[in-house]
């Protein structure tokens, strides 16, 4: 068994993440972690937990995880860097759903995230959790940053196509729509259901912290620049994300080349489902840990389109996060989430 | 007072129309069409007309129109082609809400609406009622083809850039988000609540109909070929369309220029409202016939993105028939619609 | 023309009321006040104004308002009764969508509004302003407290039934469901798209400061005591309200009695629509001041279910505020609201 | 293991049922009947069960479940009673989740059902499968009449104050909010997303065939005459059912026996979840077999107020038909649905 802590248990991706955990066979949880709710009922907190999981929630300190084996944080950006140096000096391993440990260049996280990073020392040793890439790395990883929302969505059907060398990596638009959910538990004027219901808002246009996160994990793996526009859009409903990417085909492209690549790569992934026939749909994904891939050709004005479907609380968080914890311990990685 | 048939009243697009005729200073309304519905109270087919306009629907036939000056044809495509015409020979001026008119292209017609054409003979009279751009033309014209939803929302924002020469005409990417209220009162399970709701689908990818009226318009307005990729989304939300479109900028590109083309295009226009602070949202135009029109340079990677928003059943279709309308009839083109 | 101020010009009401206005023949906009908003332009605040209503926003002063004949408050219930006392001196007649003057009865207030009244001094002289029971008294009036929402949706069904003693009047039970716009703009987590959406809960049971409003009207009208259970529910909609009343017949009840009933109170009352065969349904009242009205009798077990629906912003808020400004100032009832 | 086989695989509350079945650990899965889609792969009909479910779907043959020791039936009711006599001789155990062996009087069934029962001789066997007060006879029945998803939000809450005598067991008012799949999977105008979303309204209003199974299921319980009304609602969400009832309570009546009765009945009822002071919202009990009841008291007027919610899908269809499969097979009653 491993012995689990959740830091930030209490906003949507922290109750995503219990939802999974308890269910989970080779889990223990040790402690919950929300410091605005501590001394709580879970249960009363989160309703929906009444009769299935009956704990407190605490305030948290870094004595109180000395039973842990792993720490997953799942708060607001900007507060993992300032846990993570004493986790880990505790010799625990870490999974961290924030932004903290995802960008190498802390220039871009300081662009981005408009502050100064407070554990660059660390950033060396984090492997981004991204299984379908990053399988071996994450094995034996210490520091995991979870990948964002937006950017699993947007990387995996992309990456095949770069590495390929199907697609120019100039000119790519990528439109992103995401549920509600994926801006967490908050009040805002903004947020409130009168505001968002009936509507469609682009947002943060080239101003969003997934931007530089998308553009530099696609650089790394496929090994040189990629320039493209990344804009994220917000609907009315609660949770999933559509991703769709138009791209210019290179002149040696064949339509089957797209199938070619995504089997070559995610043939044996079990939460990746791509077919070249079937077109993507939220509803097919939400409450599950898959991401459904499909594309169309337009060979008239030299365009590929890639359209992928996710639930942004679980392949683009919570669930992502448990299938890092598996592969890290050993486990099968779908242990948990099927 | 220009007295006015509709063909097709009980579709959402015919009923838009009514509401904004029924209050229109300058028109009286002639006879209401339907016939799947003839015979019937308007108020027991729309209920929301009940003691706002107490009218029987009618079966459609030529003679029963000879009083009216303009017949608006609110049909599913493919059904004002055979109608038009008789209209025409009897003197009538026809506003036609569908697709049947505005691909002046028989080839293009039949290879996206999958049936041949049958009136080919007047298509070099039919003028695209696009009032920002044709509006001499509307004013003479005995037959207009009011543009689609979706051309609507994509030409308005795109034309002043090309026809300026400030993006690339090829590698556009146009993302459009719709309300489901676009695709007609008519039952299947596809369009159930059920299945609708909390998702999000891409549909009709590189075959919807609107792709040739949307190039062929801007090539026309821009004298040059136009390479996109426009792809259409289904939301669960009941009106709007939201458009973002993704263009490669020029070398010569300086981010001023936008908001120049527009202000040379549309200073003068009454329903469209630009800007290069605001983004667009949805909420703000629906039950209006403004397009709002935004946009951000993504100078690093050399794009620009353009976003717009619209009533899908207004600016989209009924709110620009009148528009239409107005200007055929020499009143003041805003006149009923705000 | 009537010179008219709106108090409040930020919040759901407030705006709802300006676009009324604005349309409205016989109405000069004064000024609009909206504190947390003032220097500020109204379309930076609410964009559909945007090219329709230009204008800005101020801070609230008594000295500002000398040139209007009328002053309509639309701010949370405990701000006018601060504000109305010096109006009424100033010689202004006033209207207030709010709830402090809709209560004669300063202890049933305090009891539910958890607060002391500061004017009760004006209680005697403020008019309930529901125009089909209280027309005349509207006329004259310089001071109307405009009914709340979930009380015009269930007193109109409700009043004739009990005056013409057809129902007992106990055991009522009034179930009401609201759209979210009811709450007004606020931030909270309560009301966030992601709380609200996919759910339903009833909510301030047993204390909802509308429980009295209702109640009391109702003995009023039909002089009577009135026992009765009112549940609000809030459902993820953003406007309408659909109130589903039961009530147990009297002996000497027979089913035609109902429609008699309505057709006695209602048969010359424009906003009115009730029916012995249609039932309600929110989609045909929202963006109209209309309230419809159906009914079913059980027989077999002794009780009428009576249903009504309106628009919570217009009929039971701005719409009914503008219908007895109308009533007020000797115009038709029906100007500017159809 | 349970060989299990289910008839109506492809409808809303088929799929539920398939998802539960799936993942309990006692079950296998024989045959999936779906006559209209017969030879497809389920996953082409329901994508979501893609890479987790991959089966074939069968048309239905009595020959076909000679391996299954149980028989789910999730037709729309009318069918089901072809089917039962077969498989009843054949030996086979049947728990059948439509309407047709709810009512033990078919005279009942055939007022409110609009059609004969071809099966009436087997009435006295079907055991109606509540197990919250039905769960000796569940054990050993045949025959489970799976309760409807209204009746089982309103009896649960309503069952124990009737049976200890603390409410009258007339002028009982039921309202009750339904999401959309309630009504099932199937192609209608009435049904489609653009008409029911941002409305609701009340149907089969006196007419609903769950009026007699709420009614006739408390009398057998309270062992006395029960008058009532049930109004379903119909509202723009996919899941869930919120019920308010409204009932005189007795002059003996205290407030504390309120929490002593549910104490009484449910305290070792694993999925009902009462309090004295949290209001039910269905966002706690969506995608789980818990019903949350609470309630309030009404002193002045003299009413009780209960509440209850549930997810239709599973505690209202096919989560208690699992918990009814448990219990007939001797498995812990929560087995495959925590």
């Amino acid at each position: 068994m491993i012995s689990v802590s959740v830091v930030g248990a209490s906003g949507y991706s922290g109750l995503e993440l219990l939802k999974i955990l308890v269910r989970h066979p080779a889990v223990q949880l040790d402690s919950l972690f929300a410091n605005t709710s501590a001394g709580k009922q879970l249960a009363d907190v989160a309703p929906f937990f009444r009769k299935t999981m009956e704990r407190v929630l605490e305030s948290y300190a870094i004595d109180k995880i000395t039973k842990s084996d792993l720490i997953f944080i799942a708060l607001p950006s900007g507060e993992a860097m300032n846990l993570v140096p004493a986790m880990l000096s505790a010799g625990k391993r870490v999974i961290d759903l924030g932004g903290d440990f995802r960008l190498q260049d802390t220039s871009l996280y300081e662009r981005y995230y408009k502050r100064p990073h407070s554990a660059s020392a660390l950033l060396p040793q984090a492997v981004y959790g991204l299984p379908e890439w990053n399988y071996t790395r994450i094995q034996s990883a210490s520091l995991i940053a979870n990948p964002g929302c937006y950017p699993t969505s947007a990387i995996l059907p992309l990456a095949p196509l770069l590495k390929e060398g199907l697609i120019e990596s100039n000119g790519i638009a990528v439109s992103s729509l995401s549920g509600v959910s994926g801006a967490g538990r908050s009040a805002s004027v903004d947020m409130s259901f009168a505001e968002v219901n009936e509507s469609v808002r682009a947002y943060k246009v080239g101003i969003h912290q997934h931007i530089p996160e998308i553009k530099s994990t696609l650089e790394s793996l496929s090994n040189g620049q990629v320039k493209l526009s990344f804009v994220p859009h917000l609907l009315p409903i609660t949770r999933g994300i559509y991703t769709t990417t138009y791209a210019t085909i290179k002149k040696s492209f064949k339509e089957e080349m797209v199938l070619a690549a995504y089997e070559k790569y995610y043939a044996a992934a079990p939460f990746v489902r791509y077919s070249s026939t079937a077109i993507p749909e939220i509803k097919n994904v939400v409450y599950s840990n898959f991401i459904d891939i499909g594309f169309r050709v337009n060979q008239e004005d030299g365009q590929l389109i890639v359209l992928s479907a996710i639930d942004n609380l679980i392949k683009g968080a919570a669930g992502q996060a448990v299938q890092n914890m598996n592969i890290m311990f050993g486990l099968n990685e779908t242990e948990g989430l099927k």
